[in-house]
């Protein structure tokens, strides 16, 4: 099973590098454009084949070492 | 309308983020990991309504200066 | 005049990177590792020639655009 | 002893970020900016003493995990 982990900066906390794209694209010739925001997305190949527990197992890993909960959100999409 | 663009390395190319990770995760005890790919997520709002226009303007956003498509893949995805 | 910018969590701020990457060099191995911090490395290529103003200027990026000051501290370094 | 590591993108590699982050400060209205490039920076702290054994142990780490050394070079720099 692949779990697919976006993390993504929490809506108060300020986003340097989505910032600098956004005013990039602004200055490349870009219009219409609002706020940009960038996270990290991370794909794990799991042995786990049961949904339930690999979603779980995946949360674990998210609060232990993925993500910084204070300053970030996580979400976890699983694919069979 | 919103894109949410992802950018990974090439299957190719060695991650040693990924590389980080999966190690970390086995030490911590997580067991039955595979391979770990760490890529970029990107959100940007888009004042653009038309899905056609929308997508092939992220796509040129994605060319001209998200990704380096030497050695990263994007996926665009459009949400209204 | 090239501009070197060091960008780091602050002391207080959990660090998930530096984290997975000190649990992955201890499990291959590598001992007598103490706590490990990752950081965003930025080099700047300025035409300003005066020291003083040059690094008013990066200051100012810094503040700006590179850092979020609420959770990243910075660090200029100026080489002629 | 603490190792400060720097691993940048080799010349001839496309930096998206740092073209971000180039265009951004132009549109910002900064003046007199050439390239910019980003790269990652980390500290490790290490119990070794000896300089020669720690400089060959975080040159390990590099071409072990830190590194992707076919697109990134790394500069090791130790502080006792």
């Amino acid at each position: 099973m692949k779990a697919k982990v976006h993390i993504t900066l929490k809506g108060g906390v300020l986003d340097p590098q989505g910032k600098a794209i956004a005013h990039a694209l602004l200055s490349l010739g870009f219009a219409g454009i609002g706020g940009v925001r960038q996270g990290k997305y991370i794909e794990i190949e799991l042995a786990e084949r049961d949904r339930a527990k690999a979603e779980a197992e995946v949360d674990a890993m998210c609060r232990k070492l993925l993500a910084n909960t204070v300053i970030e959100n996580y979400a976890i999409e699983l694919e069979s």
